[in-house]
């Protein structure tokens, strides 16, 4: 796959009294990298985010990530089922592994609410980026 | 103006690495405080969050606040315009003021999206917490 | 193990824009009640968060949650290791099983901040409760 | 002064249920501002985070701001007192005003916790960019 990064810029306020950034901002910051990986996939603005439900996240805290260097959120991998996308994803600070994750994806049908099939238009996209 | 408080348990990733609770975080609280009062207002449950665009917010930090006690946060006064409510928040933790608040909520219908006169209802209710 | 639980009200700003309450909220959402958890083992205020660091969580989003009704979030079991807590935790709202989660927690020397053997006390707290 | 400005990509978890950004977010997209805007003026790094506090915060929604466009987060003006610098801040997305506030910010000396006088280095800074 194509190398998919996000660079996040950590914000004082996600920090806690701990002196590093909270487990829950780091959550969010997954978020992020997810959302816009799966933008890069849809160019034309198709399958957007009320197509995605997500059915679960899995979050290694490797290391600490601290307040004041910029952290590179990567795509590692995505494995793709019949309706979800699973995306693993990396973070790092200044070189240092910081985050493992893997979220599971679903992809949902916009009327019916119901798990469908992840369209061949996708898959396309992914392995061409394999 | 009957007494209208809320208890809110500052929670652990609210606060941030100067080790008290961060502003953004005290500005949302504002938002539970409000909203909780203008239920308390419509117990029937019309007039629900939609109805009510927050105009403007003017927030005064008198002390810092800290993970570890309740906060009391208090509607003090609430002034109707036509079309608005100011209202004027205290809160309080361990019996010492922290911040104070106004708030300038705009009551809009519900379909035009415009500004509407504040309904007689509302007005009624407020009077007689007066 | 005796029940734990607590009651978190879903506050609107913790909704996204499909409607539902947004993950990363819930993932703050678990860190209220793995707090409050080992705050209910450590009566007297000894092994605070500073000696916990959180090393993974698992979050399984089994139904959507809601603005407008209460959480709640039950530790529904506890599994010691030598020098870490895994506390599984499980959120329902109205009745439904909204979350299920797993975090593991490292118990931390305040001092040398390298992991430690989880103290006596504590074991015997947690067995306690089962 | 010279402008300065930071671009804030918004992000779908700062969305609420009514399909906009949640006010708190943009509280707390003002403390973005304002310690870039504050670390632009220390470039040797001093005067950080911890010497300032955010004495107050008056903010006026101008106009909704939305998930999908780039904000523009701009110091507008900064009137230095004797400790306390305010910071007249403005927002915009697609070119629309949404935001516009001011923070009041104390200088606190770094030991005894107690307002004391903007330093001239800034003042010359600030000065300098008038």
């Amino acid at each position: 796959m194509h190398s998919f990064s996000v660079t996040i810029e950590p914000r004082f306020y996600e920090t806690d009294a701990l002196g590093h950034i909270n487990n829950a901002s780091i959550a969010a910051w997954l978020e992020i990298v997810r959302m816009k990986f799966i933008a890069s996939l849809c160019t034309d603005g198709s399958y957007e985010a009320q197509h995605w439900i997500l059915a679960s996240l899995q979050i290694d805290f490797v290391a600490e990530t601290f307040f004041g260097d910029d952290v590179i959120g990567r795509v590692a991998e995505v494995q793709v089922g019949n309706t979800s996308l699973s995306v693993l994803c990396q973070m790092h600070q200044c070189g240092k592994l910081t985050v493992k994750a893997k979220a599971v994806l679903v992809f949902m049908d916009d009327k019916t609410r119901a798990p469908v099939r992840v369209p061949e238009f996708l898959r396309k996209q992914l392995n061409a980026n394999s």
